[in-house]
Formats: C-alpha cells, sequence, structure tokens
C-alpha cells in the first residue's frame, strides 16, 4: 500500500498525480490518496509563501522544468496566472470522499484544472462541475465540505504529514519510508510493491 | 556534451558523482566536471549554513534517503561527524586539474572519503594522498592551489554556476538546459545524447 500525499497547489504533484494510477496498477499497488496543507508546514519553517517564490531562481528552474516534464509525458500544461493557488476547498472535497470510487479522478481533474488550463481551483463551481463530471452529487459535496468534522480532518490530516516527516509534496509512504519528489514515485511504488 | 556542476559539502552530488562515469560511458557522453560553491550561492538566499541544518526536518529525510540510496547503490555510506565539510581547497584542487585525466577519479575519491569514511576533506594530507594514489604530483598540485589565478578560476566557476541559474547540487548542464539533483542524472545524460 503506499500513500500519496498532496496539496493541489504543488506543480510537481500535478504530475505525479497523473502517472500514479496507471504506475499503480500496472504494479499492483493499493493507493490512498492523502491531501494536506502546505501552507501550515512552510509556516512552521518561517515561510509565508511557496519556496519558489520565495527563492526565485528555483522557481525559474522549477517553470522551466514543469514545462519540459509535462512536454516529456504528454500533459497539458499552461503556467498558472495565479501561484500558489488556493487548494482549501478541494481539498476538503477530499476529505468528503475520501472512501469513494471518484476520489483519484477528482485529484487528477483538478491538478489538470490549476496546471493544464490556468483556472482558479478554489472555485466552486468549478469542483461542483468536475463533481457532476464524475457523477458525484456535487452540490451535496461541497456543502459537506463546510461541516466542522471535515474541516477538523483536513487539519489532522496535514498533523499526520508533520508526524510523518513530510516537509513538501508530492511525497509518499510506502513500508515506513518517507520519499518526497515526483521523481521518487518509483522508489516508492518498489517499496509498497516488496510489502505487498 | 554533459556538464557536472558538484561542490564536495553536497551529499546527493556524492551520489551521482559514483555513477557518472559508467551512466556517461555507457551513453557515450563526454563529461565536463565544473567544481564550484555553493556557500556563495546560499548566501545570495540569506543563508549561512546548508538548508539541510536550516530546515532540520528536510536533513531529516535526506539523510534517510543517503543511506537508503547508497545501500540500493552499494556505495559506502557514513553520516559524516560534521557537515557541511568545507570542499574549498578540494574544489581548488579540480580547478588545477581541470584538464587531467586523474580528475573524475579525484572527485570520486574525494567524495567517497566525505561520506564513505568520514574524513576531514580539507586534510592537505588526504587531499595529497589521493593525488598520489592517481599517479599526480600531490605536492606540486596542492601547491598551485594557492595560486592567484586558481582562486580566481574557482570565483569564476561559481559565477558561471550562477549565470547557469544553479542554486543547489548536484547540478547538470545540457543542450542549453539545466537540471538539478541527482536524481535527474538520466534526463540529462538523455539531452546531452540527443546533441551528440
Amino acid at each position: 500500500m503506499l500513500e500519496f500525499w498532496f496539496e493541489f497547489a504543488s506543480t510537481y504533484s500535478y504530475v505525479a498525480a497523473a502517472r500514479l494510477r496507471a504506475v499503480a496498477e500496472a504494479a499492483q499497488v493499493e493507493v490512498r490518496y492523502e491531501p494536506f496543507l502546505l501552507g501550515p508546514i512552510f509556516a512552521d519553517q518561517g515561510w509565508n509563501d511557496s519556496p519558489f517564490n520565495l527563492q526565485p531562481v528555483k522557481g525559474r528552474y522549477m517553470w522551466r522544468d514543469m514545462e519540459r516534464l509535462c512536454e516529456a509525458r504528454g500533459l497539458p500544461f499552461q503556467r498558472p496566472s495565479v501561484f500558489p493557488r488556493n487548494g482549501l476547498l478541494a481539498a476538503r472535497v477530499c476529505c468528503v470522499g475520501r472512501d469513494e470510487a471518484w476520489l483519484p479522478e477528482f485529484v487528477e481533474a483538478v491538478y489538470a484544472a490549476n496546471f493544464g488550463q490556468d483556472r482558479d481551483i478554489a472555485d466552486r463551481e468549478l469542483l461542483a462541475h468536475i463533481l457532476e463530471t464524475l457523477g458525484a452529487p456535487g452540490g451535496d459535496i461541497l456543502a459537506a465540505t463546510q461541516d466542522a468534522a471535515i474541516k477538523q480532518r483536513l487539519r489532522e490530516q496535514t498533523d499526520r504529514a508533520r508526524a510523518h516527516g513530510i516537509f513538501g509534496a508530492p511525497s509518499f509512504v510506502a513500508g515506513g519510508e518517507l520519499y518526497w519528489g515526483q521523481d521518487r514515485l518509483g522508489d516508492a511504488i518498489a517499496k509498497a510493491s516488496l510489502g505487498a
């Protein structure tokens, strides 16, 4: 079993999410989708923004790297006009749907909207539309995101991420090991396969 | 042609350096060894230490990751008792030897001393011994490291690294593209092969 720890504002998580299902299915590894927020974890470091904004030289590299990674993998890519985007509502949707079959495709579609289509992923209409497209009751799910228990669940997810030693996204947990970065999906899948 | 940009204090550069020659030879890619110093580049960010020390949660991850990467690749690993170590003198040796046949093996041996044997790589005796083992005149080379022209050459290397947009090590430059991290050696080699 592989835990996929993701934040919707994270660029490299888009690349990871886009190939995760196929890679995991090929290896017969079960995936648990684990949403969390990077904002509080960056705040632990004293950062009030993405490191890609705080460190422009790293940001310039990352945007070029995203462009060529997406091109190499046939993924649509448009540099978002707002970065980082607010993924709070979408992350809460994932908390509502944590046991639902639509969750993986919802995650993929939100990433594609943010990084492939430059859409505002905090927009309720967009999220409702994605859910309805997947056959899920968008209005009910968005209403449920406002429940205190769901808000609390996402806070607990971020605390669980901290407890795993997670400091960025995407991160993977498999067989008691943490792997950071989309480059390490293969290593994480291999570890999860050993434990299967 | 592939440029390998390295700093002797950099953990992941050890992993990259250890497999670089074999990977490049298999792909028939020529490698240029490009020493630089991360200290001045980190200072540009306002950092006075390695980010792995400034951000302990990332440092904990990195040490565990080094351990398992080295294990997977059959590389000796001992967590250095001092980190980051001062690689200034060893980098100047590389500037002296930039056109010498011993350079790749010298680089590999210095990394192995730092991260495989917990040795002080600022020690003149150690560096002289490595050079002599490779059939190079250790005393003469170490004396040459104190020439103003060699000190200036290393400063220029660090300026060239900045001009490439390099912000960490290892970094690779191939076909006008920058790749950061030992994970990306394969991508960099592929790019270099296309241009060969």
